[in-house]
Parts: structure tokens; C-alpha cells; sequence
């Protein structure tokens, strides 16, 4: 067994440092000598590639289109939007130079104290202000709207306590900006965003996710209404894997951007902004994976098939490659990413290892007995089932198993989270219960007191008012005060 | 015509202000409030996603393999490397502070004094410092090589003055980073990646390029050999196009990062790096567009043909429009991107302005007569040729004009790089000639002397040693001294 695997803490014993050992270990990402920001590395950038591609797909056929704004924002901008700037403009890196200039040793660099800037300017921690800023320039009738851009970049907030992917100072994301005539159709596309997340979720990277409505509290800083998608970790925490929020007309008034409607009248343009980021590349190493390693979505496996000859000399290695070869180009050919590792310099069983750290879905192992009898081992990653199985048709075979992974991937995380949906009308029960973790469906007053009251007796939080489920009201928990609806509350990342 | 096609700055009349009068009113790109940033548009973006989709596929089939280093470098990382430090720790922004908090006055927010970092960090002008950082840890045999890594991100250095595209404080590019075991290897490596942006700008941008190696002033900072493909503007410049660069072991020794070889001895890695950045949009525009806007080339136009109904009433648009969509569908089909514009709240002659304006490469008009006659009538963007051809075959037609046009644009690109490319013997006629523009082929004595006089007393630079011409000796034309070689004198953006 390869010696990293071995040093892979269990989940049972520590899921938090089993989440940092596998990050480290299946090369997804390190830490970097700047505080609080990640490497990302080439094995873990592909998946974030992929789930760019196939998010970049879904938006486009919308009729999303892809731009780029500064990354630098004037300071001033942060404080045009009051609520923004109460949620923004804290944690922010502040450029105040532009000029270093040699130390006096000659040895080392200095800043410059000349190069100082009137105004300093803030390293985007969400675009909206610039954005909404050169929207102005661009909104004049409503034959100009609906604007829907993206743009995929770096952003920063400078977190105190970082975790690679789940919670980085700096880190990827996609920030969607549209500007709509009508609030009906600006609440559309805030929910129909949510929905292709919601989507992508499930469908790609087999993470179940229920879909709701933040508490005024937990709200985007500027918007009047934030939804999310929540997903439930392997230790029974939730994460917000994605928010796409209406933001009203409260960043068309603070950057005066206003339209003439059908009738001449000018009208502020309303809203939306919603977003994903690499904390996506988090939630999908802690919802599947398990202690042997990764575990990952065949769409999303940038390996979907490793094939492992394993051979006795030069003559039985060639043979068994030419029995290969025509699985491999035809599984190429059907857009299947293969490796096929034959190299001679590590031992079958620390590849073996190796591809299960790395959550290749498929394996399969050929030796001079396969050959002799036409057989083949092979191997799911989900279940770790393996089985000996007539080499015609093997094509076919695999085709039908990464459907069934993916399938199973998501079935398993599913039923998991089900598992863990408690609806519980109990304060004292909640309290004891919610240390093992699981979503609580509880009835809430809707007040701020109670809301943070449950936040400081149990670190838990309102995740949302779930979408799909069927709400009576009742009596709130806590408070004993009458309450309108359920909420989700859970523990979270 | 167009109101904004009639105020486009002729090319004639002011090259440089007919540059940017085209960016801005053909949506490539505006300037931002951040000085010398951009905003790069949705059609602009377009533009610059294609581009990067087919580089990121040449450089992916040679093994290249993409990830992400971070954004910030601790400033002394920039003072490592000697020859670094002189050419990348100058004009950059400086992040000296990581809190805001609120001013006194409530409304406005202020950088908090109290939180100073101890080490200011740089936005990242180039990446070689972190990423050699990174690679120490990656790297500790032989087997752990090659490494090569790109990654497409935002970079940042504080130009004084700058013009969309071609010179901006932000800019977006690619960066790879290479690291090998043997001189060798990395040299080759250097030199693919040159011929690979060279094949880039010939078979996809249209542009001619001619690839050199830069003289040691010209050098990248840090670099033993800088390879270059320089492109010739409509007005004579030159135009960097993209650099590769062969770093020797100079970042491994500041970065002491050594590898066992197989004899099991230390040695220190062997490095390059390359890269091609948003810069190309500059090229691609000026390259090849004319007083009407732009001029595509088919394989990166966003849009490749417009198909443009002329109708009156109701019955004859749906006529019209029926009579189109089978050429629409199966134009998709064989993935060549159609815009049907049948808007009625534009004229056609206001579309037809447009649309040349934004560099559609082909266009299609079919009104009431031709819908009588079975005709439609045809243009091409790059001459501007129209004529009305028979409505049976206009798919495979336009197959073959999106060829044709692609061919064409190269060709006369290639002409007029060809007729503008002087040798030159005698250095006062040199100095009246270089008024006018042009590559100028010089015996140059290889001394910065003589490379410094000319830059002063003509503005043009030694572009290359161009490795496409036969060298004989001779005697420079400005020292009068001996020369081994000659070079690629012009003046350049």
C-alpha cells in the first residue's frame, strides 16, 4: 500500500483532518506561503475545469455571456451601497502603493513612499459595485436590458481562519451580474440560477442539495433576498455550495442607474447576482469520499478509467498491450479519459493505492492469466466491488458502470442526507442532537433574538426555508411564539 | 450607416486614434475607473475565449497541464533572482494593508491603521517567484520530471501609459512555467511553445508572424534566451506578440530547487516560461481591420455569419424566415455560429453598419425578390464583395467562403508584412525610411551601444534576430564596425 494512503487519518477518527490529509495527499491543493491562499494543483484544477465547463455550458444556454471587470476597486466604490459595505468592506486587501524601488542594501526592495495612491483600491471581494458602476454606461432604454454577464476570476477576502478550498482568502469563482426591466423578471432569473446550480449539483457532481431561502441574517450584504443551495457533508454539516440572490433596484440607486420604460419614464434597473467557487471542489471531496481516498463523479473525474497491465517481462508486457490497445482507442473514441499505466518504476500495488487516493472511478488490471483466458479484473471505486469478467464487451461494460457510479454516488449521498433530516419540535432534544450533526426541521418565529440565541447555545445555524417542503405553522422551539413555517438548521462549513 | 460606424476615426487620418475610437465602438473593451484598467465586453470576451480554448488545447496535447498559484507574492520573493528584480520590481501595486473600517463620518470607509501586514505582498506582475517557490516542494528526483504547468489568470503591472489591449495595468493571459532535468530539454521546450504561438497567429489569428530571439536588453528579466514572434501592424509597427523564454537555472538557484539525476547526484532544475496575453485582441484588431471596423478571421469571430431577413409585413417575414431555416440548421450543425437578426426595430442598412462594424466575416440578405427568384445575396466582410447567388447550395458556398476568408486575411496580412520588410544597408536612410514603418533586416555589431543610439535616435528597437534568414556577415550600418548577423529593426507598440 503506498505510503501516503497508509497516512490518511479515518474520517471516524477525525473527519476535519481526514478532509485536510486527503486534500494534500490526492494533490488537489497546498497551501501557499502567502497566508490563507491555495495552490491549486494540476490534478485537483481539472475538476474545477470541468465543473467550469459544464457551468459555463448551462449559463450560455441561458444567454449568459462571459466578461471581465477590474479586479482592483476604488475604496470609495464599497461604500455606495450601505448594506454592502457593512458585509464588504472589512476583510479586504488594500493595494496603497504602486512602486517598490531597490532597499538600500541593493539587495532587497523596498516600497516605494513616493508611489502612494490618492485613493487606495480594494482587491474585488464580489464585483457588484464595479460592475453596477459600468452598467450605468451601458443601460440607457429598456431595449437595453436584460443584461446577463458572467465572469469566471480570483477574488479575495482576507478570512482569519482558512481551510484549502472550503474557506480561502483567495479563491475562484464565477460571479453572474444581470439587470432586468421588472422585478418579476429579475426574481425569475435569481431563482432559475439557483436552479442550474441546484442541477449541476445533483447531476455532475452527485451531491444532493435542498434549495431555499436565506433568514434576513444570513442574507448577501445588498440583497433582499438570497437563496442557496445546502448540502450535507459526511459528518452531518451543512455546506453552502452556491447563493444566487435578488438584489432589487438597491445597487441601480446607489450607482443611479436608471432606464426609460415603454412610456419615456425612467425607472431603476433591478437586480440579480449569483455565484460558485472552488469551495464546490470542497463540498465534492467531503460528501463522497471515503478512507482510502477520493471518490468522484465520473463526469467529473479527470481520469475515468485507469488500466493497470500487469506483466512478467518484456515479451507478456507487449502482448498484453496489443490486447489493449483497441479498448483503449475505442473508449477514447467515446470520449472516455483513459490512462493506461504501464510504467515499470512502481510496484501494481501502489498503483492500485494510488488511483483509489486519487478516486478514479473504473480500474482495470489485466495479467498473463487474464490474457491466457480472456478475462479482466475490474474494478468500481464507489463500492470497492471488483470481479473477473470476460474481456468481450468490455467496452460496453464500462460505458454502463461509469452510469451507475454516478448514479450510485449520488443515491448513496442521498439517502445519507435523508437519513439525517430530523424534523424536531424540541429545544433540549435539539441541543443534545445537534452535536452529532444532521439538517433539524424546525419551526422559527422569525426573529433575529431567537435566530441568534440558537447560534450561540449551539453554533447552529438557519440554513434556509426549504423550497420542497410542505409548511404548516406551529410553534417556535426556542421562543414558544407562534412561527409561520419550518426552517433547516444545521451545524456548517 | 450607423451613427457610431460614421464617427470611426479613418485610418489614414490618425492610425492610433482610428485603434481606439474601434475598440470602444466595435464593444470590444472601455476603460474602467481604475486607471489603466479595462473592462473587456461580452463580444470582446467572446473574442479572447476563443482564442484561449484553442491555445489551451495545443498546449494541453503536448502535455501541458493547467493549475493556479495565487495572486499575491510576498515582496521579497521579487528580490531572489538579481536580474528579476531590476525588471519586475518597479511599477507594481502593492497590498500593504487587509482591513477596512468605517470613517468617522459614518458614510465612508477608511484603510484601518492597525491592520498593517508585516510583509507588504505585490499583485503578481509574473509568476516565476511563487511558482518556483511551489516547485521546490514538487520536485525531488528525476522521476518528478518534466513539470509543466500553465495557468490563465489576471496580471498586473502599474503602466504609466496605456492603450486597451495592448499596454494595460490588468491584463489577462497565460503563463507556463516549465521545469526539466536537462539543459536541453528545456531549451526544445522554449522553442516548441514559440512555434506554437507562431501556428496560433498564422492558421487562427491570420497574422504573420516572424520568430526570433530577442537581443540581451530585450531579454525577459531573468531569462538566458528570449524567443519572440513579432507582427507587423497596418501602420509598419511591430507588434510583441508572444514571448517564450528559456530561463537556464537561474530561478531553481534562487529558489534552490535541486533534483537527485540518476546517478543519484543533486543538480539544479532547468526552467522556461512562456506566455501570450489579452495583448493579442491589440494584434488581431489592428492586423486586419479597416474603416468600416473590424475584420475576423472566421475561425475566432464570435459570430461567423448573420443572416438578415428584409421584409414587409408579417406574411413575408414568416415566409422569409421559413424559407431560412433549414440553411440556419444546418449551418449549426456543422458548428459554424449564425446570427438570424430579424429585429424590426433596427433598418437593414443600420444592421448591415453594425455588422461590419463587429467583423462578422459573412453576411446574407434575402428579401421579398429573392424569395420569388430562389436567390439571396451574399457578402464577405474581408473584401467587402456581395453578390446574389442561387439559394440552392448556399450552405456548402459558405463552408467554403469561411475558408477562403480565412486564407485571404492571412495572405494579404502576409503581403504587406512581405512588401514593408527592408534590407538596409545605410544607417541616414534608414533613419528617413523608419518614419514610415516597416521591419528593417540590419548587420547589427551585437553591442548595446549601438542598440541604445538607435533606439534614441529613432524610437525603433532591435525587434529580433530572425531565424528565417539566412545570415551572411557584414558591417553595421550605425557603428560601422563588424556584424555577424542581422536583425529586425523596427519601431513597435
Amino acid at each position: 500500500m503506498a505510503k501516503e494512503l497508509k497516512e490518511l487519518t479515518k474520517r471516524a477518527d477525525n473527519y476535519s483532518q481526514w478532509y485536510n490529509d486527503l486534500v494534500i495527499k490526492a494533490d488537489l491543493a497546498e497551501q501557499s506561503p502567502v497566508r490563507g491562499c491555495m495552490v491549486i494543483k494540476p490534478y485537483g484544477f481539472a475538476i474545477w475545469e470541468k465543473m467550469k465547463e459544464q457551468l459555463d455550458k448551462m449559463f450560455k444556454a441561458t444567454g449568459v455571456q462571459n466578461a471581465y471587470f477590474p479586479l482592483l476597486i476604488p475604496k470609495s466604490f464599497l461604500s455606495r451601497e450601505a448594506e454592502h459595505v457593512k458585509g464588504f468592506a472589512k476583510e479586504c486587501a488594500v493595494v496603497t502603493h504602486y512602486r517598490l524601488k531597490a532597499g538600500e542594501d541593493g539587495n532587497s526592495v523596498m516600497v516605494d513612499p513616493s508611489a502612494k495612491l490618492d485613493e487606495e483600491l480594494i482587491i474585488r471581494p464580489t464585483s457588484e459595485t464595479i460592475i453596477w458602476n459600468t452598467y450605468k454606461g451601458w443601460i440607457h432604454s429598456w431595449r437595453d436590458l436584460p443584461i446577463m454577464c458572467n465572469q469566471w476570476c480570483n477574488v479575495m477576502r482576507w478570512e482569519m481562519r482558512t481551510r484549502p478550498f472550503l474557506r480561502t482568502s483567495e479563491f475562484l469563482w464565477q460571479e453572474g451580474h444581470t439587470a432586468h426591466a421588472t422585478r418579476e423578471e429579475a426574481e425569475i432569473e435569481a431563482q432559475k440560477m439557483l436552479k442550474i446550480y441546484a442541477e449541476f449539483a445533483e447531476k455532475w457532481m452527485g451531491v444532493p442539495v435542498l434549495q431555499g431561502v436565506k433568514s434576513e441574517t444570513e442574507r448577501f450584504a445588498g440583497a433582499l433576498d438570497t437563496y442557496t443551495i445546502e448540502a450535507m457533508m459526511q459528518d452531518g454539516k451543512a455546506l453552502q455550495s452556491g447563493t444566487s440572490h435578488f438584489l432589487g433596484q438597491n445597487f441601480a440607486k446607489s450607482f443611479d442607474v436608471t432606464f426609460l420604460n415603454k412610456e419615456n419614464k425612467p425607472e431603476y434597473v433591478w437586480a440579480t447576482s449569483w455565484g460558485v467557487s472552488t469551495r464546490l471542489m470542497g463540498a465534492l471531496v467531503m460528501a463522497h469520499s471515503d478512507d482510502n481516498g477520493l471518490v468522484l463523479p465520473p463526469k467529473l473525474a479527470p481520469i475515468q478509467v485507469v488500466i493497470i497491465p500487469i506483466y512478467k517481462g518484456e515479451e507478456q508486457h507487449v502482448a498484453i498491450t496489443e490486447k489493449l490497445r483497441p479498448v483503449i482507442d475505442k473508449l477514447q473514441e467515446l470520449g472516455i479519459t483513459v490512462k493506461y499505466d504501464d510504467s515499470d518504476n512502481k510496484r501494481p500495488g501502489f498503483k492500485f493505492a494510488d488511483y483509489e487516493l486519487k478516486g478514479v472511478p473504473v480500474r482495470l488490471v489485466m495479467g498473463g492469466r487474464d490474457l491466457e483466458n480472456n478475462t479482466i479484473e475490474i474494478m468500481r471505486r464507489d463500492t470497492l466491488e471488483k470481479e473477473s469478467v470476460n474481456f468481450d464487451g468490455i467496452v460496453s461494460r464500462i460505458e454502463k458502470l461509469l452510469v451507475d457510479i454516478q448514479q450510485n454516488i449520488f443515491e448513496k449521498a442521498r439517502k445519507y442526507r435523508d437519513d439525517h433530516v430530523y424534523v424536531c419540535e424540541d429545544y433540549e432534544d435539539f441541543k443534545t442532537r445537534i452535536k452529532e450533526g444532521g439538517f433539524f426541521l424546525c419551526h422559527w418565529d422569525g426573529t433575529e433574538e431567537t435566530e441568534a440565541k440558537i447560534k450561540e447555545e449551539t453554533q447552529a445555524t438557519i440554513r434556509c426555508v426549504p423550497f420542497a417542503y410542505e409548511q404548516t405553522p406551529g410553534v417556535d422551539m426556542v421562543s414558544g411564539k407562534p412561527a409561520k413555517y419550518r426552517v433547516i438548521i444545521a451545524r456548517s462549513y
